[in-house]
């Protein structure tokens, strides 16, 4: 049933939260868990146990933090987002665009790999999570509908060619520096004498491996006879494949022996206790990236959270969700973690390998803190060459320049706001980028509604409806003048219209009648009710009366508290069709 | 005739220039100039140049130069502004908002009275000059549409407010500072032990005297048997008489030998020529400023001129009002004087006063040029106090607080725009002020937007007219939902559409159509077109179909463009009772 004001009524179950205190999902999911589920869930976890490991490692690096530190991510937060979150399948941890974020906003202030540059990590973290808690809270999730899909879109792919130029480096086993995506490359090229032929081969290699894997491997292994869904998670395990086999190669040929840089010493034990770093300076200087990261992190986690509660007729409810992600990063920062968000690969694979509650994320956590016990030392001999292939395939899949061809074709302010945000990010890095896509998205949404499309409109034959005159066969009277504001009004267009009716008002000689319909009239500000009066009042020197027609009821609540009905020269009719009949009758008859 | 596109078609003669060069409006004047508008035209200027004397000076007092300044920058500016201005009466030359800012804009680089403070202000001038004139050759007049009247209004009241309060220091005589409103008071509260009496006690008598030469002569003169005109311009010149008689008993009683500031010597003479100057750095921290008095400069003199072209069926062009005030402010620059713009007061008279064309700026500005000749050294003995009081009183009349209440009753959002400005300009100064105030208002506009209001409507027995279920008694079917979404679909509401509409269908358990009335959507951009997709995929799922209705003709062709209209499981209805009929006919039966 509709709501008492007309609103279409939030009446879902999950909406019962709102305007209360975060709730705490877990108990409902775990007061009714059952046997047969825990089977499910604790398969799905294995999956994405095997899965996470290389990518935790791997983002680490990207964000120029020791490999260990995606490891202790990836524990913590999945603990906290399965007792506050609402999807079911989200995975927490390490993403891409987060690490490539959180490199961006650090690298100012230490030097990547040291102490005190994983101390700012971990303070970003905390800080990222408060904003995030705090939103959470103050119900501030619509926040985030003001990045639009074009925005989102250009920013992820310029993220993922500047992640992917920036693991090049690791891969040619060379240093190179760049700030955006062009000096980047520059510097790469300036390296190529440098190169690490080794390191680059073994790069190459895993690149065209894991290339392979995701492309070739699943149809082969189908045809081979294996049923569908095993063969997706052979070739799921295929960066695993990868580390292993670069890493025994390495241990026997005695690799790092001829220069390749690998991982070395990974401490072993379970994650430290740590916390952020109390300095108001830093907090300062920090905080446009923690919102910015706060931001997109919610942004990407909830539309792969909606995307997968969809298929299984379940909901997600954003503000709960920026809770439970702020609970997240404040316990990675707690557990010498940095930066983390619900993931969209790990996120599928988790839905895919058949997850039903949050406990495959607590069994998860489980498999990386045995990971962290007992697996790190295997990691010593691990290429980075390797790690940098499998983020580099990884982030490739999310570069889409086919928006631009699709965008282009429907919309060109959507164009514009994927094109500019895509090249503010490469050339401006990921926090401007996203400053210049969001502020241009909004400039042309109100620049369009600041030109309202007012259209004169006339009588269907034999109908009570009315249409543009220039789109339609209609009919008119030279006495009455029927228009249509296709917008809402308000300050940026209220002069516009008074211009506009000026003008058509001049054209009509024999006006006796101006009819607005406003039907598309959803508000009506106090700027745009001035120039109501100020058109009023001109019409009326010359003679002509001003009438409306089809007023909402929500704008004639309003309009009824001022002095504008009651000076009004003409009347307000329910329907455009009814005016005409008193004021035209022969176009009716 | 409306346009070939279905908009009103911009008819008017005026509009002919859009597109092309700016025009030069004294062609059109000057070649159909009658010996009988002459007649009009002198009067009018008399009385203009008799108001703008001391007005002139009072203003360069209050932008911290000479005195003389204030006349010099009312010569060259009322010529070109008859030369390229569209409006027959705007009288041009400083104005009080446009000094306060000047004096804003340059208190922190040079000391108010110094020779490097007027060369900062040429410079402002010439910069504001520019912008305009180059804002004017891009058509760029639109933005201004973007400072709404409640915005306008909070900060032309914070700024008399501010203008009176630097005042009343001059009125006592003492030497106070502040950068807002409540450091000024503070300030003149401590100074009040080393008020000038004397100072005080002409400054105050001024002030009545000018209050009641406002308020209560012209009812006088008119009781003594004068007529309403003569009667109101014997009270326009009221400053000149307290300016006639403080500066005679000055004189006479000697009262600068006590302490009383005078205004002293100023240099006789035509209006010198000066240049800007050249320093990037100075231009760089200016450019803000610049931009900030340049559209308020605009915005005022714009209103003025609407105003007082639609008493007599005018039109003035925005577009080309940029281009005449750039051109006005550079002549300003050019021959020693500071921002200008068209002033309220001073265009009201000559528009009374019977101006029929710039001639009448002309003749003013030939009667300032021979008072720069003739009468400065009558000035010498002009208390300071008296021209603070023609300031203070002049202000005074612009505040508006009454705006407050208007506003609460109309629009709360309205009412936090006109409180923000208001504030934010006595608390943090006029450019933060305005800063504020505007993004503010977009700020809640596009909160507004992206709240949607989406209404379940049914069919008005005996009509073909649907309304909200819940506002009206009307008929609907288990079967079939019928939606109104009342905004046009856009990034920021996209995901609410979502939201609501499966809220909506989780409610009606036998649905099986979701019809969407288009009739208030004026546009669907590629994020909105990507929920419609998402809303029709969800449907489709559980056996829903989605049906469009009234879809307007542009957004028809926009979608046409797509892959949607094709895999719609549903129709597309030329009208909502087609649809009905079709899907639902017990209801119509």
């Amino acid at each position: 049933m509709a709501g008492p004001t007309g609103d279409v009524g939030l009446t879902n179950k999950t909406f019962a939260w709102r305007g209360y205190l975060p709730s705490v999902p877990l108990l409902d999911w775990a007061s009714t868990y059952k046997r047969e589920t825990f089977a499910s869930d604790a398969i799905a976890a294995v999956i994405v146990t095997i899965m996470l490991i290389p990518q935790s490692l791997a983002y680490a690096l990207l964000a120029g933090l020791p490999p260990e530190v995606g490891l202790y991510a990836s524990v913590a937060p999945l603990l906290l987002y399965a007792v506050f979150g609402t999807s079911r399948v989200l995975a927490v941890g390490p993403v891409a665009v987060a690490s490539l974020m959180t490199a961006a906003a650090i690298g100012e202030h230490a030097l990547a790999g040291s102490q005190a540059y994983w101390a700012i990590a971990i303070t970003l973290a905390f800080m990222s999570g408060c904003m995030l808690m705090v939103m959470g809270v103050l119900k501030l999730g619509f926040l985030a509908n003001f990045l639009s899909h074009p925005v989102i879109s250009g920013f992820i792919s310029a993220s993922a060619l500047l992640i992917a130029a920036s693991q090049l480096k690791t891969i040619m086993g060379v240093n190179a520096t760049g700030d955006n995506f062009i000096d980047m490359v520059q510097s790469l090229v300036k390296q190529i004498p440098n190169t690490q032929w080794l390191s680059l081969c073994i790069g190459l290699s895993a690149m065209a491996f894991l290339w392979w894997v995701r492309k070739g491997l699943k149809p082969l292994l189908v045809r081979w006879g294996m049923a569908a869904r095993p063969a997706d998670f052979v070739a799921k395990a295929g960066p695993v494949a990868a580390i292993a086999a670069s890493t025994i190669l390495t241990w026997a040929l005695h690799w790092q022996a001829q220069g390749l840089k690998i991982v070395g010493t990974v401490p072993q034990g379970l994650p430290p206790f740590t916390a952020p770093l109390w300095d108001m300076a830093l907090w300062k200087s920090l905080a446009v990236p923690a919102l910015l990261i706060s931001v997109v992190g919610f942004v990407e986690s909830v539309s792969v959270g909606q995307t997968l509660a969809a298929k299984r007729r379940q909901r997600i409810e954003p503000d709960q969700e920026l809770f439970a992600l702020g609970a997240s990063n404040i316990s990675a920062a707690l557990t010498g973690g940095f930066p983390v968000t619900g993931g969209f690969a790990r996120s599928v694979v988790n839905f895919d390998a058949g997850a039903q509650t949050p406990a495959s994320g607590v069994l998860t956590a489980v498999g990386i803190t045995l990971a962290t016990v007992f697996l790190t030392p295997a990691l010593y001999f691990l290429p980075k060459a390797t790690l940098a292939a499998t983020i580099v395939v990884a982030v490739l899949s999310l570069v889409d320049l086919g928006i631009l061809k699709r965008t282009w074709a429907y919309s060109k302010p959507d164009f514009a706001a994927v094109l500019a945000t895509l090249l503010a990010t490469l050339s401006l890095g990921v926090e401007l980028g996203l400053v210049v896509g969001v502020g241009l998205s909004l400039a042309l949404y109100l620049f369009r509604t600041s030109r309202p499309h007012i259209a004169e409109v006339g009588l269907v034959s034999g109908t009570e409806h009315f249409r543009n005159v220039n789109r339609h066969q209609v009919q008119t009277s030279p006495q009455l003048l029927s228009l249509r504001a296709d917008e809402s009004l308000y300050f940026a267009n209220s002069r516009a219209l008074e211009d506009q009716v000026n003008n058509a008002v001049a054209s009509h000689p024999q006006l006796m009648h101006v009819v607005l319909q406003c039907s598309a009239i959803n508000d009506i500000d106090a700027s745009a009710l001035e120039s109501l009066e100020a058109i009023e009042k001109r019409l009326g020197d010359t003679g002509i009366k001003l009438h409306l027609s089809e007023v909402k009821g929500p704008v004639m609540d309003r309009l009824a508290q001022t002095h504008f009905l009651a000076d009004l020269s003409g009347k307000v009719y329910l329907t455009h069709f009814q005016a005409i009949q008193e004021l035209a009758p022969e176009i009716v008859a």
